[in-house]
């Protein structure tokens, strides 16, 4: 199969694939953020790539496949969860990195029309899931240390105690339409706190409330 | 002005604006459920709704007017608060009600279809808005009438609370794009109610926690 009409300065082999997939991914996540998906097009894709609507169709195979992949690329970022030491400064790092991408018009763009795309296309709502399931294992490593330096139980449901924490900012940012603050964010991230203290996130049968928090702390 | 083409059956003074409202606002349901946000058209709703298009023009304006006055409407629906004379109960029903709606795709079609249409209309995300303002403002009294028994602390930010029930739920049905279940509904009413007891909702510089709940609780 031929490599047609890739962007410009992308010649050597090695990095020609990868380049070319992530101006692809620019292009679409440029697209997404200032059409929204339905009038996004494989062939704005194709101009603002620089990259052959030929390609875009053999290699993607259509606009859900571009935005998929789109969102594959953009959970392959390298993003590691805050260790400051201490879990609750870990959750209030957690829930202080989305006020601060969700209150910058331009951090804000790719992940709302993602979110967006996803009420309009199953294939974007699987690539959504797969995203932030990926980003949520990553955050798992937080809570995994907060058990071994004793700050939370041991049968805590992890996945559900860093979601606790996103959650109430983003119910407000793409349900409620209200506004989200730093406010906010501490709130977020001491109520999931005191949560998992009690015991709420702990897996059935394991209800026993965490040991207390150490004195320091 | 005159009164142009209303649905059939629709013929008296008083009650002809008001099932005039509700027709238009079901073709505008039903058009965003089906077709989304964008395809949505006033002639859509106009054949819809058997209101003529000028009708429509003159009264709402245009396709955001319907959208946002189909939302003010849902908004007058009568809805109250559970209220079982416990406020773990109480939480815990208004969690499952978010389940119960959003697992059944008829009740669910016409809250995503708003929710979704928020992304693509900045009026209608007003309109959003302002529902669940009124919504959760009319929560807020399950909170009221627990800081008058005695099971949340006088100072509670109660907004935050009731929101709090929501948030794990919707976060995961729109954004995570995650399965709910009755489970998560107890988890996330058990995880509210554990961050209210300890003070995460109260309002700054009234941190302490909640009394102890009765011990019938």
């Amino acid at each position: 199969m031929e490599e047609s009409a890739v962007a410009p300065g992308t010649r050597r082999p090695g990095g020609r694939t990868a380049r070319t997939r992530a101006a692809v991914r620019d292009a679409v996540i440029t697209g997404l953020a200032e059409h929204g998906y339905p009038a996004l097009t494989v062939e704005y894709v194709a101009e603002h790539s620089g990259v052959h609507k030929t390609t875009l169709y053999r290699r993607w195979g259509n606009l859900e496949g571009l935005i998929a992949d789109a969102l594959d690329l953009a959970g392959e970022d390298g993003w590691s969860p805050p260790d400051t030491g201490s879990l609750e400064e870990d959750l209030r790092a957690l829930a202080h990195e989305v006020v601060a991408s969700f209150t910058d018009p331009a951090a804000a763009a790719a992940p709302t029309a993602f979110v967006a795309a996803a009420f309009q296309s199953d294939r974007a709502a699987d690539a959504l899931r797969a995203f932030y399931t990926t980003r949520f294992a990553r955050c798992e490593t937080l809570v995994e240390r907060a058990v071994e330096r004793g700050e939370a139980p041991a049968g805590i449901d992890a996945g559900a105690l860093v979601r606790a924490v996103s959650a109430p900012l983003f119910f407000r940012l793409f349900v409620t339409r209200e506004p989200v603050d730093a406010a906010l964010a501490d709130q977020s991230a001491v109520a999931a706190l005191a949560a998992a203290r009690a015991g709420a996130f702990n897996a059935p049968g394991e209800t026993a409330p965490a040991p207390e928090p150490p004195a320091s702390a």
